[in-house]
């Protein structure tokens, strides 16, 4: 093998459902010369970090940090951190990454309630709270934007029913933070987990989170710092010990904290990746964001739509951010996508299990969110359906994702006049 | 807070046992725009990367590739694939990082058996065989360069008499991988966890590790694919499941291989570095690179002596790439490391409980490990201890340090004449 060129992978339009393109200023943040993990200048990046992550997550938590890992890494540390051993925990299921709660809470040592739903569609508040009362469950887990099927379950409801319980909340917000409203404190969750690779457009590889105090304490009460650093102070757990070195949040916590406790090495260029982008996402405006978000769906699926494609999920249950396609009969749904990448450069995602070959799924995440890529995937995906020999309406899909863009930007110009 | 500028942090040099300066080649590679996980670009690169761990690794085994997290998530990724519940696990202990090594074996269930070395020393094979015989544990973990004494602990024989008596051996080569030699087959090591951050100078939150067909049989058996991908051909696990999702590496193993499992998302731009900093090793070679770390580290020793400090370690223990110098009576060792950051912007290191004040730590290692680095050290240290009043030799440090490269270079200059 000839290792004497550096790597050079093309560039590509990523309409998955991540990763998806990182900003340009993210990347180049990543640049930076590293610098030590104790160095003044990086535990401020450390703590502006913090700060911008609760805001992003809409909540005034003390805690708000990434454990160094992909999304999955911030899910296990949560339930990790929260499970002890023989727990009762529910999980509402409505597409693969719900079938993810179950396989770690089970290695944690969970005992594991579920409800499904179809996939395609979400739950109503009054059937998981219906479960929830049989079942009286310490934890439930669940999924807020389920990227498998294309749909958002609404929380507020259902995190305040918790509440009202003294039921602990964890909310796999991977697939939402930074496109869509994750509303930490008003919808009474007690961990959230964001992803990095979707709509934050940094690259995957850091996983932010959020607690509160209540879920703090059920932390606290199983830490136990390392031999070799633990002083006179640090106690002996009082709950069963967490059950992962790595993962265990209390542990964490004063990594992050003014303590500054000795654990791993934070990944430096990571965070300075997650801070660039989480810098970019409050500098936009969340309001504004989510609006962005909503703005190219709305083109987007017109342009699908003038073709004569069926979305899998329409309504209020359609998650903004990934836009599911049935794919026509007779159309093999792999070859597509391989023409896609291989002659446009464009990148759509398959799905999962029952689902695959079935459906396409667009994202419309981050910085891939924008008009230009919005314009190519239409316009390629109709060119390829064509060679294909689908029925698909000829030269419409643009037209209608243009009209949308040129309409509104007539508007808005008018009304500055 | 003002989030209108980017992240700033000054130029350092970089002097500690990690994280140390990286390679301008690998930040440059990480600004590489992100292509999608199963993009075949990208599992191309995946491909190169596991080729390349394997020449690092000295290693014929098929796996060879890193868990997406800081060193310690290679470890636990090890340890929890490899425990089972009540299993004995025998750890030699010579520093802290064999401490972190009974936390993390003993939250996946192990019955540990530690045997203790005073800090500074190394133990003889005999030792750990002795013990081995009397325990007869089903694991021994190690630590092969201990980073907080500057120890290195000899592994072949130890690695020879675990094979013999069918006993598995880990070893966390976290501070030697890129920087002293790591011979995983010929010193029948069954699995190795290295470090990126350190002689690999690679930015932190990766951990490549490699190992071996026994070991992953063990893996295998206990094999369970998640709901929601998995196929009729996956089967229940024959033994207990590993107690982790994230760090099974039967899963991961086949995300890296030919079956490319969904897992987690790769973190694209730290594979990227990672690529880059192991196509670097190999193309300086392993052994002009574990030469040219001794070459330095015999100049910057010369020069500490000169001053008149005294290591801490000498001899066939001292790991190379770590020096661990007394500090002298009546200095403030966290007073001194404070001046050489805040008026030099040169770091180097404390070192943890009971040598906290007692030694500093200077690494070299990787990228960091360089002519201008190990004078720059040399002079700011002598300059801070003559401002703190210490008994040292002015003027002598630098002068060690130069005449030694001055007359090496000379040396090679009429060699080549």
């Amino acid at each position: 093998m000839d290792y004497h060129h550096e790597i050079q992978p093309p560039l590509r339009t990523i309409m998955t459902p991540g990763p998806v393109e990182a900003d340009p200023r993210v990347l180049r943040a990543m640049s930076t010369p590293v610098v030590g993990q104790f160095d003044p200048a990086f535990t401020n990046i450390m703590n502006e970090t913090m700060e911008l992550l609760r805001r992003i997550f809409q909540t005034e938590n003390e805690w708000a940090f990434p454990v160094d890992g992909t999304s999955r890494s911030g899910i296990e540390a949560v339930l990790a951190s929260a499970i002890h051993p023989g727990d009762s925990v529910l999980v509402p299921i409505y597409g693969r990454f719900g079938y993810l709660l179950t396989e770690i809470a089970e290695r944690y040592g969970a005992e594991i309630h579920t409800l499904e739903k179809e996939w395609g569609t979400v739950f109503s508040p009054e059937e998981i709270i219906e479960e929830m009362d049989r079942v009286q469950p310490d934890i439930v887990a669940m999924v807020h934007g389920e990227t498998s099927t294309g749909c958002i379950q609404p929380l507020k409801e259902i995190g305040h029913a918790c509440r009202a319980r003294g039921i602990y909340i964890v909310v796999d917000a991977v697939a939402t933070i930074g496109g869509v409203p994750v509303k930490t404190d008003e919808w009474c969750l007690d961990a959230v987990i964001g992803g990095t690779q979707k709509c934050f457009s940094v690259p995957s590889g850091m996983a932010p989170l959020t607690y509160n105090e209540r879920l703090g304490r059920r932390f606290q009460a199983r830490k136990k710092v390392e031999r070799g650093i633990a002083t006179e102070a640090d106690k002996q757990p009082e709950a069963p010990m967490i059950r992962s070195n790595y993962f265990d949040l209390s542990q964490l916590q004063d990594y992050w904290g003014p303590r500054r406790l000795n654990h791993h090495t934070e990944a430096t260029s990571m965070v300075y990746a997650l801070h660039e982008g989480a810098r970019l996402i409050v500098n936009e405006g969340l309001e504004a964001r989510f609006a962005r978000h909503r703005y190219h769906e709305e083109a987007l699926t017109a342009g699908l739509k003038a073709m004569g494609l069926s979305l899998f999920v329409e309504g209020e249950s359609k998650l903004p951010v990934v836009t599911c396609i049935n794919v026509p009969e007779d159309i093999d749904a792999d070859e597509v996508r391989k023409i896609l990448l291989g002659q446009f450069g464009i990148e759509i995602a398959s799905s999962f299990g029952p689902l695959h070959g079935k459906i396409w799924r667009i994202g419309s995440m981050g910085y891939s969110c924008r008009k230009e890529n919005v314009l190519a995937v239409l316009g390629a995906l109709e060119s390829v359906l064509l060679y294909a020999g689908a029925p698909v309406n000829p030269g419409t899909s643009q037209q209608a994702a243009l009209s949308f863009y040129m309409q509104k930007e007539d508007t808005k110009a008018a009304a500055e006049v």
